[in-house]
């Protein structure tokens, strides 16, 4: 099959110039105890140490930083009450520019203070009566001239998210793994395209396959079926952070074309592998941000010598450190 | 005042070399929220991410590819049960080579079965019925020709953990810091001392000092009184992997040249920083691991407009990951 990287959103170049400008490289760990598991070599890209505790910092950073000079001194907004709120507020205080950030007024206190510490200036609305985050957002931006940085369907937050793929490129190469599946956490698919987009380009031996909860498995039933599927009704799933509606316009035909089959893992999976996680690789990891390392975890789910699987965010309650923690068994 | 290195356990190239083959090189993290507590940048080397979860790895690696191929070949015996343990084992494996770690054998379940899982033979003895762990290890080092490595007082342990103060050097560099006290957890030394000596070669205006619980200050007040001083009794601290009963008789001349003075921290405090380390930094700190970020945290410890701190360890139970998470306040 003949793949024309010209549809793409982003192209190689985008992802290498966003590499060039951003900082800080995540290692790529591996435990003995892990491959052990899953009775190969497993190697983790630990975004839950990149900027603000998750990757979406690399796709705010960049899509801030491609804005022209007076369009970005105006301010940016973006609709969001987790991960990639707290890396449009970082980005954009390192830049110096203003943001706000949109969130739904019965947010848990700890992201609306995160955020806000972050930088940012959080409006919020009445989820339950009625407002939308849309008609708030559209008259801030109107009335400012905010620019909107999207989540995932947004080709310079791809190209940022990309730098992910470059990254495990290189750091799998150095110990020796040109041939493997890399599990990525799949929302909205602006990490799993980007990554794949790069790998594509970097390292042709790397394939991406999406990994999803099984209650939120929207992505994984649209690949099957050659077409965008919507979750139905409102997903069960405590990964909260990568339940999304349905695939996005834009990352969905870079999988479609790029992305091996996906795999889904049920929320007891993903505990233990959180559990994994703090005891193993010393790293708290969020639900949402360890379906992939669960999915890796199991033997049956891939084939080879080595498996890469993305850890991509980490921001989690304590309380639930703590059940993770309490489903250790060494 | 003249600082002569001849008197040195080991120079600056005993370290260079063991950085040369020693890999992964561990981030230097930084938070936007712990600068804020702590009133000034704060830079945290995540030692708790190298291989078997400490920095001891890097030194049981460094003492193990330097013993003639021969003697290595017959296997090396340590006495410990805790971060030492299982960094030898884990080196000695990646060696192929047999390795002995003397253990009480009312060691907690968990660090007598992570030492097995790496590889180690473990031989236990008796504590309460009054066998003494170098009566059945030097019986077993003779019998088979064992090399005994010391968890500190080792030239070329000190080596190995002198290459995180190499890599501190050049992240610090990276990001912009080169004058900061340097803050490091304290047990024998080893760490300590390796550190300062790459430091003081690389990096000068960068100044290391010893991080000790306030129940076991013995470097503390070793340098304080110029002469290496005791932990009265049995000291009463949860900081049990450096909790040792006095500086080592290699790495204590070295602090006395090259640190500034030490500093002690409470229990209390040092939950509350394994809490900001789960919550802030995605990563799990051990109690002795954690003093230094501890004393990091306290505005008044040191001055200037960063400070920088080691995390040494994270090997815990689950239980203490909750004690820890549960003292988290935004």
């Amino acid at each position: 099959m003949s793949i024309d990287t010209s549809t793409f959103p982003v192209s190689i170049t985008d992802i290498r110039r966003a590499a060039k400008y951003l900082a800080p490289v995540t290692p790529l760990l591996e435990s003995p105890y892990l491959n052990d598991i899953a009775g190969r070599r497993v190697l983790i890209k630990a975004e839950v140490l990149q900027r603000t505790g998750s990757f979406k910092f690399r796709g705010a950073w960049t899509a801030i930083s491609a804005l022209d000079d007076t369009i970005r001194a105006r301010g940016v907004i973006a609709y969001s009450s987790g991960n990639h709120a707290q890396g449009i507020a970082h980005a954009a205080s390192l830049f110096g520019v203003p943001s706000i950030i949109v969130m739904p007024a019965d947010s848990p206190a700890l992201k609306l203070a995160n955020t806000q510490a972050l930088g940012a200036s959080v409006v919020t609305y009445d989820r339950a009566g009625g407002e939308s985050r849309e008609a708030v957002g559209e008259a801030l931006a109107a009335e400012r001239g905010l620019t909107l940085i999207r989540p995932y369907d947004e080709p310079m937050v791809i190209a940022g998210q990309g730098t992910v793929g470059l990254e495990i490129a290189e750091q799998a190469a150095a110990v020796g793994v040109s041939e493997a599946d890399v599990l990525v956490c799949c929302g909205g698919g602006g990490l799993t395209s980007g990554v794949a987009i790069a790998l594509h380009s970097v390292a042709p031996g790397l394939r991406v396959r999406p990994v999803e909860p099984t209650a939120a498995d929207d992505t994984c039933r649209s690949l099957l079926a050659g077409k965008r599927l919507a979750n139905e009704g409102n997903p069960n799933s405590f990964c909260d952070a990568i339940v999304t509606p349905i695939p996005g316009e834009l990352t969905f035909p870079v999988l479609q074309q790029l992305a091996g089959p996906g795999l889904t893992v049920d929320d007891r999976a993903v505990l233990v592998a959180m559990g994994q996680a703090l005891m193993r690789l010393k790293l708290v990891v969020e639900p949402g941000g360890a379906v992939a390392l669960a999915a890796a975890l199991d033997p049956t789910n891939v084939e080879g010598d080595a498996v890469i699987c993305v850890v991509t965010g980490g921001n989690v309650d304590p309380q639930l450190i703590s059940a993770a923690a309490a489903t250790f068994v060494p």
